[in-house]
């Protein structure tokens, strides 16, 4: 037996989580929302639309698109945005550790319930 | 901005949740898995079924149904299930207590993301 769960920010509604926090963080890393999706194996239009709800619920943006110039265009992050993420993936940890522990205490660690 | 999750135990997939300990709960209170299921809204036999999947998946039984005598039968708590649903009552409280902390801890009080 273990423990399991998602944990997820709510602003009337399901506004971050995993899933989003993922796709920032390859976006950060690729420049690119394309590959970010790709390589989550989601289609760029759902991924799309995905940052749009996300943004929406939010109330600021997420990603800021650099057209063309010499590397010839790409996706960024927005300032906000990467706090987020970086606050997210911090507090997710501090979440996992904290709910392990919490288990721990209440149902032992030698698999007994 | 708040946070919001789910928890739950795992036992090779979803073992028990929120859904199956308030449905124990009820059936501690009513004596009556019918009455514990009309009360949250469920069909009996949907109740059945979570009651026998939990329980395959803990691999011990939940529920003792007692047949006749005086009070005309009626369901009651195992005693391994008892103990299941107040461990995971307290689990829970506590739970939500250090998640509500740790999302404070990071993300401030303030209804700021």
């Amino acid at each position: 037996m273990k423990i399991a769960y998602k944990v997820w920010l709510d602003n009337n509604g399901k506004a971050f989580g995993d899933g989003p926090c993922e796709l920032l963080q390859r976006v950060e890393k690729t420049k690119s929302l394309h590959q970010a999706a790709c390589q989550m194996g989601m289609a760029y239009s759902k991924a799309w639309r995905l940052i749009q709800m996300v943004e929406k619920r939010l109330g600021f943006a997420l990603i800021e698109r650099k057209i063309g110039g010499r590397s010839g265009g790409g996706s960024n992050l927005t300032p906000q945005a990467k706090e987020l993420m970086e606050k997210f993936v911090r507090f997710r940890k501090d979440a996992e550790w904290v709910l392990e522990k919490t288990y721990r205490k209440h149902f032992g660690s030698g698999g007994r319930h």
